[in-house]
């Protein structure tokens, strides 16, 4: 008999690893942080927390590999506009009046939906990212995030030249740390200088961290590439030595054919952003000819002003919808590999594969149960199908991050949620009050 | 003091009305069936039950345009197929075997769903349509419904020319029913002969019923049009006079400015299902120039083989995207349009429109109520954006239907939703046997 902190037992389990290996009615054991045994039985194992699920699915939590987790505060404030309306007159000029607890404030709330809709990793990139890390850690999620870096004044960080230094002080600060890793960030091509970009790749390879960015999300933004340096977007890349394994562009929309060829060949991760790409009317990427050429894509929601939630369930079933209307192909992303993208595919575009993205032994323990005795999920024929095209984040019971229970039958136990909440609308209200003055 | 049979209090109102009135402490007094007083106070009335809206949203129900109920047994049964594999080898022999209570146990549980998300009233079209009005009727739901006609022998009525008989005896049987109303519905131009659209809509001009019939819904119907008759489609029907105010057209993807232009003028009504266009990789319709052009417009979940839920919330929030990448236009389709749809238009697009769709004083009471004190709808600055591209079905606290409460704080009072899962379950087992036999 072996002692286990947690076990889970009567589930479904959707493994996501290698062989997509599914076991009926299943069992995993977890011991401190990790997975110690996946199967169908737990003879061998005793723990004083079992969780019982019931007939739902097991599977590994989702990973969003590509948020604002702090533009939840700006969720609704303006949609339905001119893009450069939408950004000049209603988030550029909240945004500049951010501080550390908006964003700490923010981050926290976003946090407690993701949990709440079964993510238990996240990539983001923001303003006073210091604040949140503190968010997430304070969490309990896992997360990947860097400060945004362009060529104007920060909030935080004040003049471009310090930027680095905030994001190399990140590094530092958070080094070794179980859930929180920094990447270095800078916005995009056409918001950061040929020498800003440079220096961000020299000190992503110096601290051996990833390096994200936004790449190729709207038609405008090639327009602009092509204008001042009279080069293609992907060929102003190449001639700053930027592509490579290390980084992981976000949207990729508008890419031709050689493009995700030489993406391919560089070993580029990208992020793919459906609901956010169609409401911002940027465009569909094309996601089929990424996978096709071997490129490892994840799943984003984007931040929430701009989709509006960040909810993966909807975003997978956005994703496997959205490519089969554009590619007249009833066929296209089955529902398994969008479930891949929100898994073990996105935890390979972030590089934590090997520690989160599905269930193995020696694994992280991230985990989520689906509760799926709800007339909206009956009959079930097919647990993938399910999971993509009929259950929502609020089908999520339970949600485990690092072998730690952060959300027991819906309720969550990492937070106050009912303080986030109110501390959110009162800085709506001091929102709306930047965009009167 | 007035006698009220239900007082709903302490919500945002959304009318829905011509004017689009919204009360931001609002109130709903309901008598009978009826609303009979809406404003920001309810100080002359009284009433033994009083629902406490406490700060959230208090909209009309919403209505689902256009379903095959019943095939909620076939949910996920086989997706990310070639549409005829789908229907060859998976919908059709399954659907030949079907009996009255597979129709009746899966338009409950169609029902529960529905109403778990809010939805107070659908239009259907399916087999064995006088169990799918047993069922509806039972879950207390409003419905416009009516028996599939086609070339091809019926499982529940025998050959074709008994479909018409049919359709007429549910027509007597549900008259004057104040939820059941009955339509006459050919399948589609391609599965109908000529004779049978004629004599169809004989019946229904006759009868003074709508007649609803799937339209231009793939590239291949309309090939197979001009191959059998040498005609356009809309050329077609208009030589058999069909074109009409009498006539809803569910889908209309594949139709041109000019085939808009001469469905306006004769004041065709369409129901768009934007989810299931895009999952049978149909094509996307061309919703912004319906309306431009004045026609009456409502949204639909089409059948849970293709979709794969009967959730409005997430139809909106894929219609208001869907079309803004479509045509590039971040402006396309606002939230509030979209839940027009979903509601008043949608009524209107089904006749219905001076009972349902708006909360008006002396219509039906079909009224839901949104909680929205959860972390995915915080903070709120505009309540349609936050139903449109936020809120789930699940956020549905409430659902009431022609005056009476059918579902509170989240439980189905109008059925044993255990049962009905317990049943259908059972029913899919059947199904696969089906299948396998």
């Amino acid at each position: 008999m072996y002692n286990a902190d947690i076990l889970i037992k009567n589930g479904i389990v959707l493994t996501m690893d290698t062989d997509n290996r599914v076991i009926e009615t299943g069992s995993v054991a977890i011991k401190g942080d990790s997975i110690i045994h996946i199967g169908d039985s737990l003879k061998k194992f005793k723990s004083n927390t079992v969780i019982d699920a019931a007939g739902g699915i097991i599977l590994p939590g989702l990973i969003n590999g590509h948020t604002h987790a702090a533009m939840t505060l700006l969720r609704g404030l303006a949609d339905d506009l001119p893009l450069m309306e939408w950004l000049n007159n209603y988030i550029f000029p909240t945004e500049s009046r951010f501080n550390p607890d908006f964003v700490y404030t923010g981050t926290l709330l976003a946090c407690a939906e993701m949990i709440m809709s079964g993510t238990t990793s996240f990539c983001d990139m923001y303003l006073f990212e210091g604040d949140a890390a503190r968010a997430a850690k304070a969490a309990g999620m896992r997360c990947l995030l860097g400060e945004v870096l362009y060529d104007f004044d920060s909030p935080n960080y004040g003049p471009v030249e310090n930027g680095l230094k905030y994001t190399e002080s990140l590094i530092e600060k958070w080094k070794g740390d179980p859930l929180v890793s920094i990447a270095v960030e800078p916005h995009a091509p056409y918001t950061c200088s040929p020498h800003l970009l440079s220096a961000a790749n020299e000190l992503a390879q110096e601290k051996n961290v990833p390096m994200i960015m936004h790449l190729a999300e709207t038609e405008n933004e090639l327009l602009e590439i092509k204008k001042k340096y009279g080069k293609g977007i992907l060929e102003h890349l190449s001639s700053l030595d930027i592509l490579g394994p290390n980084l992981i562009a976000d949207h990729c929309v508008h890419l031709d054919g050689k493009d995700l060829d030489l993406l391919s060949e560089k070993g580029v991760r990208i992020i793919h952003n459906p609901e956010s790409n169609m409401k911002l009317a940027s465009g569909i990427a094309p996601v089929p000819d990424m996978l096709h050429r071997g490129i490892k894509v994840g799943l984003g929601t984007d931040g929430c002003a701009s989709n509006n939630d960040l909810d993966l369930f909807s975003e997978m079933d956005s994703a496997a919808k959205l490519h089969k209307v554009d590619r007249m192909d009833t066929t296209v992303l089955n529902a398994l590999s969008v479930l891949r993208m929100a898994t073990i595919e996105g935890a390979k575009a972030l590089g934590i594969d090997s520690i989160t993205g599905s269930l193995e032994k020696g694994k992280k323990a991230d985990i989520i149960i689906l509760d799926i005795n709800k007339p909206h999920l009956v009959p079930m024929y097919n647990p993938y199908s399910h999971i993509v095209y009929s259950a929502r984040g609020s089908d999520v019971s339970h949600t485990i991050i690092n072998g730690k229970v952060v959300m027991s039958d819906r309720k969550l136990l990492v937070m106050d949620v009912d303080e986030v909440m109110a501390k959110s609308r009162s800085r709506s209200r001091e929102i709306i009050g930047f965009l009167l003055s």
